[in-house]
């Protein structure tokens, strides 16, 4: 179980604790992705480091390897992982769409074959549930079916329906020591979300998601579903978006009244030489950073920014070091963590709509106006060869 | 320049203080290597937290890119590289060996065609000292020559010589603010290391390094350099081995009295997944692994064993998460580091020969008994394709 307080509102927005036997989680919050238990690059001492409250890790990467059997023997995912804090694991619905190829859904769940090596996996709902339990995180996520961006609204609605008597069937087979959270499904069809919404709060779980948001939809479409989506949920249990997204799409949900974020979008960036700043994007390796003295940030208190120049940044960038990755993902997520710690300062004053202002357009360009950056920041925020997130 | 200063002495071998501008570095001391200015993995604050006293970089690839001028520009190695502590880099003198193939050496110099796109870069000994002088580092070294190992008595001689007369031209030519060290060549002939021992201590160097050592000779001839060539050096200055080796290669030169060593031996390995732990090398690949609950090495205070257990590292490193090489490297370090902190405190007590009475064997076997590893430890503990060490 977990216990949700909300402590300040500023319009629908809210900032809030959620408490769980590993730590109270400060919301709004954004979840850094560790698929098989470890964030890309990072000990989960530098997570902590980074400010990170809450780890999410992928049900489905770690019931292929090392297997959640091997997992609870060496006494859960915490133990497991290093990560002390709380954790949350997704439920393998993202993978419906991400391994579309790779899986068969039928009415009792589904059936994966491994990307590694074809094996089948299967996951239903009472499985998932108990997997999660086994593993003893702080919130399990109900196994859903999240269809494809485009679909018509039939086949969202079977998805959606499905979703729904999935969840009934997790909730009553859930035993595990955390929070149990259910998904909203329903596509770009707002009768579909609003009705899910409501069934679902019916079966009073611990919290709720927004799912299928961010699967290949227009930018407006996935701004749509959080306005539809969030204001239908219970108010006194915390909202999670999925999978989303852009700092611009964090805030817009934020003031939506959603209360907990994961994406792969800041350590995947960083990785790749796309860096967040206070004024604007930064592609590294653009060769206008090889003789910047000056930090990447200079409002940042991130390690990187502290001690590093860009000119280094771009240098480690260019020649491949592994070190570069490293602390582009580092830095990104330092500045994902410390968007949401302004957000919910904003709240507690009163002044979300003054930052908002200040915030980047929707879909910030880099430096050198490439517009892959735009690319790689709204449609591939989730990996799809291997289904993150 | 820097001050060498002898605390106490355990038979031949000593333990002091090499005081430089940018701190000090207590000997006996092991320097992680950072080929392009930062171990690969590792930002300059984590080799901090690890116990590193000194960074060691490469001038020939720092020379390729970004360029000396460049990090001149930017107020030299230690901004550029956010490394504040003392810095030594090597002269390019290895990469006469490691890449022999890419090179011409004439009286005055070497042409090296850049192993990156084929460009030539011309090294001469006045040119690495003012290259060395320009990057602001504590520690240079003049540019040598490595002859492979099987050279005829000949071939090292020349090469011995060559080596001397280098070694006065940057002597005359140093207007670094650092210390800048000679390097005795003369493979395994004993009189030629001997004879080039003296020849270069009438130079009056600042310290004086044993070099030529591991490219390829069998381990009693590695030895067999370092008891010939450490007791004819100065027994003021401070002596460094270069590129070598494993704890047991450290443990015999300390012991015939060298202060200074620098090997990506640990690194390397650690990113490989062998493991230094106080009963031995560890493959954690290894399948016996996967279940194992408890530390790495329960006696190491590191970051990973204290958070980690054997099973989550056999499980990243198996996933080929990045994440694994990170923590390898960053484990490997720090038994590298805390070792030679043992052999120091060891030297202070009087107790040198109880310690080594516990080191493993000269040539330890990973726990899976693979002789690959036996290999890896004595033969690739320096990279002949790229030319680091």
């Amino acid at each position: 179980m977990s216990a949700f307080v909300v402590a300040v509102r500023d319009g629908r927005a809210r900032t809030g604790r959620l408490a769980t036997a590993h730590g109270t989680i400060h919301t709004p919050a954004f979840m850094p992705v560790g698929t098989l238990g470890a964030v890309k690059g990072l000990g989960p001492w530098q997570l902590e480091q980074l400010g990170a409250e809450v780890m999410l890790c992928n049900l489905y990467h770690l019931a292929l390897r090392p297997g959640v059997a091997t997992i609870a023997g060496l006494g859960g995912l915490h133990a497991f992982t290093g990560w002390s804090g709380p954790l949350l694991t997704d439920s393998g619905g993202f993978q419906v769409w991400s391994l579309a190829h790779l899986r068969a859904v039928d009415e009792d769940g589904v059936t994966f074959r491994s990307h590694l090596d074809g094996a089948p996996l299967r996951f239903t709902p009472e499985g998932v549930a108990g997997m999660q339990a086994a593993l003893g995180v702080d919130i399990a996520m109900v196994l859903d079916e999240c269809p494809p961006a485009g679909a018509p609204r039939a086949r969202l609605d079977e998805a959606a329906l499905r979703t729904r008597r999935w969840a009934e069937r997790a909730r009553a087979a859930w035993r595990g020591p955390g929070a149990l959270f259910g998904i909203v499904q329903g596509g770009v069809e707002r009768e579909l979300r609003e009705r899910e919404a409501a069934a679902l709060a019916a079966l009073d779980f611990d919290g709720y998601a927004i799912g299928g948001v961010s699967v290949g939809e227009p930018l407006a479409d996935r701004r749509a579903q959080v306005e539809w989506t969030a204001p239908a949920l219970p108010e006194a249990r915390p909202r999670y978006l999925m999978g989303v997204g852009t700092p611009a799409d964090l805030l817009h949900a934020v003031g939506h009244g959603v209360d907990l974020f994961d994406c792969v979008l800041p350590a995947r960036n960083g990785r790749h030489g796309l860096l967040y700043t206070r004024t604007g994007l930064v592609r590294i390796r653009n060769a206008r950073h090889a003789a910047e003295g000056g930090p990447l940030d200079p409002e940042c208190a991130c390690p990187v920014c502290r001690r590093l120049s860009r000119a280094f940044l771009h240098h480690l960038f260019r020649a491949g070091e592994v070190t570069a990755p490293v602390l582009g993902a580092m830095h990104n997520l330092r500045f994902f963590l410390d968007f949401m710690g302004d957000l919910r300062e904003a709240i507690y004053s009163g002044r979300l709509a003054e930052l908002a202002a200040t915030v980047a357009s929707p879909d910030p360009v880099p430096d050198d106006g490439a517009t892959a950056g735009t690319c790689e920041l709204a449609g591939d925020n989730r990996s799809t060869t291997l289904g993150e997130g």
